[in-house]
């Protein structure tokens, strides 16, 4: 494991302090002036200096007819040209002694034996210049802690905590506003393309390291560096859990792979073992990726597999019940004391087994406040999973019925929405167990935003919070077994 | 079967012309003010009689002291009272001649054996005055197709084609945002609670027979009347998709059924076994109870299980074969013919293996008419999978690059959009064949909102997408099975 985060190849790569862009033009039904475009959108700080063979300036940007003018050196090259002319540019790169660059261009290994040969030639060079280079055939980095977004879609939300190396691109750019909506952000996202040079071991090494990066998420259509991809991840899933999507292993996900970054895949069983040896979380889709990470990346460690569902419904308590049990986490009875302490704050037509029912609660604020506070505080609860309808719905009408007045009412509804995600947010700083969140209304509604964007992670869907939070708890077993192991 | 519709014994249950409501006040923190108020805010079109003890008027209409007191005899009782009051208020309902009853109120069989000599006389008095109840210990019925909303949670979206008869109340009420995110509505929801005399057997006959009812989906903790349930399944099946969502078969899920309506849960595999001798498709989980749904109500017959995927993004492609492949669907290679056609539409860097992935398009508009348009016409094609990043995101920069004035913008976007959206939406016209869009991105991103509103399902995930598009596959094939059956 790199003990440096700054001595990772990929260190310049995602925080470049200035860039030599090819491909880009004035004509915007280019990809490379689209990229372009997305890093200048995004703010980035440092100078960028665009290659052109003709034209004065780029998008604003005054242009340069050849590397070897550029005023500086600068730390990172982004090429997006004609495959033909790829193989030269990168040597001019070397020649002018650019130490990093991003290979955008397919026309590669994945175009057959033609391809193969100028992949040859590009490790060639690369070697040559001692050149890290990430690609070919790939979308690069987005790194918003550094305002760095060359890919083709503009960034939506803030930089996070979810670290990606990719082998697809789509991935990195694609997932943004997936990311954003539901209340994550990358750290840094690697697409890493066809692998020539830097491939996934290096990544996972650089988000091993990276101090922004709480989880690490892997797409992987196949690994051929087996040996050396375990033993980094081994080293990191102590400290840090790593979740893997891999689709090559069915016959239809290895087909669509191959002619898609020419990636061997191997039988699903085989990478099934990889993942257990290294202690890495699989993820089954793409969903459940991030489904996994959002936990991961923001839950304090359990004690165990305990889970008490709080609900207001007997429905969506009893689903809730159905895929904790299929996910595998237990629903402990309460212990009496904690039934009895319940009792003052629950309708008589509640439920106190768990599912704890509240049917029809006439105190919101003791839903979010009181009842959960009691749960946690029994001994025997590992995790609380609370089923969100949004209160919002109820306050409103009641605002509504009490009189309130239109012009008032949004002042009305934040400050009763405030004080309700001001308490289960209190909850969370007060209780080291998990706190998770279900609901079948929008992420975006209000009340379940603010708690989302507080640190809870809610989830559209009881299977999903349960299978995440199953995943933490394997995390966790994982990560002790591997410390007891050390200690022994 | 019923063979007239309005021969169930639920019609004026769901089509009511006339309404005694019982347990509504002035003070709106009663659930029966709360259900009386959605009725009314859902503009329900005839009279409702509130009958209170002492109010003259209860929110706004005018009250009665008792049902004796009503002008004419209503065609449904609503009943939100205390326990203890209850079966005394159906026995004067009964006198004055009402023939149905929704039971609201709780405290029967869920509560143990007071509570069950309290359904007993229940029955006993719906028996004597040949009264149809739905309930105890249910919500209802909602049914937008009559502005007819007695829930606690005012409806959202507008009458659709989903079916559903659910053994939680939760389901109805509290499902209407999410059907309307999804691009559904119910045609009529209801919920049965105890089923004391009205049960989901009666729902399912009703639903059968409804011409609103494209697709019947069931929420099951428990069936009492197997036997009828069957029968009645078997009957509908033919002509109706059922898709049924079953939770009492996992320890959890039945302890948590047990609790919640008192049903008797039976194991697992009895009810895997009685849903497949009566074609009633499985769902895990609600989100796939409606996923099925959706695919069931909206989608032609396919002829097979071959599917086409059409991507832009290799990643994307790769994770909806992978799910394709483990949901039972097939990948079929394209024909020559198809692939000669195709290739003038394609840069050299995209595949026209399935996935068909077009990479980088110049052409928006051939990627939503021309080329789906070559691939449905393959003969070995029985299904087409999109996806679906929204091309919103690239309208909108282009525009922008383009210089087109900020106060033109929308016009122009939309001007595009709506081209986009006409060409898919005319390809589901021209051809009868199954097609189906996933995104990563929100459903209600215009044009995918558009799409989605004109017919096609649009999954937020390629998982749930291949799911659903199996289902479809299962049920014609499970109705052609019952149709060859029936010629023999």
């Amino acid at each position: 494991m790199i003990s440096q985060w700054e001595k990772s190849p990929l260190y310049r790569i995602a925080y470049p302090r200035s860039i030599a862009f090819f491909g880009a033009s004035n004509n915007f039904n280019r990809m490379g002036s689209i990229m372009l475009s997305s890093l200048q959108s995004g703010g980035f700080e440092g100078p960028i200096y665009p290659v052109h063979p003709k034209e004065e300036t780029v998008r604003g940007l005054r242009a340069y007819r050849s590397v070897q003018d550029l005023p500086e050196v600068p730390d990172l090259a982004i090429i997006v040209l004609p495959t033909e002319i790829v193989c030269d540019t990168l040597e001019e790169c070397g020649k002018k002694g650019i130490k990093h660059a991003i290979v955008v261009s397919g026309g590669f290994r994945e175009m057959g034996s033609e391809g193969l040969e100028r992949q040859k030639r590009l490790v060639y060079v690369a070697k040559r210049y001692g050149m890290n280079i990430l690609g070919p055939n790939c979308l690069g980095v987005a790194n918003l802690h550094h305002k760095f977004n060359p890919t083709p879609i503009e960034a939506e939300g803030e930089a996070g905590f979810v670290g990606l190396a990719s082998q697809s691109g789509s991935f990195i750019t694609q997932m943004f506003n997936y990311l954003y909506l539901h209340g994550m952000g990358f750290s840094t996202a690697f697409s890493v393309g066809n692998e020539a040079v830097i491939d996934i071991v290096d990544c996972l090494e650089y988000l091993g390291a990276c101090p922004h990066t709480k989880v690490i998420t892997l797409y992987l259509e196949g690994i051929s560096r087996g040996r050396e991809f375990m033993k980094v991840a081994r080293e990191i899933v102590p400290h840090k859990p790593i979740v893997a999507l891999y689709v090559g292993g069915s016959e239809t996900g290895k087909k669509a792979g191959l002619s898609h970054t020419g990636a061997l895949s191997g039988p699903d069983d085989i990478y099934d073992a990889v993942f257990r040896q290294c202690g890495i979380i699989r993820a089954r889709t793409l969903v459940e990726l991030f489904d996994f990470a959002l936990a991961l990346g923001t839950l304090p460690a359990p004690q165990g597999n305990r889970v008490v569902i709080q609900t207001h419904s007997g429905g969506p308590g009893a689903t809730a019940a159905d895929a904790c049990g299929r996910a595998g986490l237990r629903l402990p009875d309460l212990s009496p004391e904690t039934v009895e302490r319940l009792r003052s704050y629950l309708p008589h037509t509640a439920s106190t087994s768990n599912p704890v029912d509240l049917t029809f609660s006439k105190n919101n604020q003791e839903h979010f406040s009181a009842i959960p506070d009691i749960i946690l505080e029994d001994e025997e609860v590992d995790m609380l999973l609370i089923y969100f309808l949004s209160p919002v719905v109820f306050i409103r009408r009641f605002l509504r019925e009490a009189g309130v007045p239109k012009e008032q009412m949004k002042l009305a509804e934040d400050a009763a929405v405030q004080e309700l995600t001001k308490a289960i947010l209190d909850l969370r700083r007060k209780h080291a167990k998990p706190i998770v969140g279900y609901t079948f209304r929008s992420l975006q509604e209000k009340m379940t935003w603010e708690v989302l964007k507080g640190g809870i992670p809610i989830y559209p869907d009881a299977e999903r919070a349960a299978r995440a939070m199953a995943a933490l708890v394997r995390y966790h077993r994982i990560k002790s077994e591997f410390h007891s192991r050390h200690v022994e």
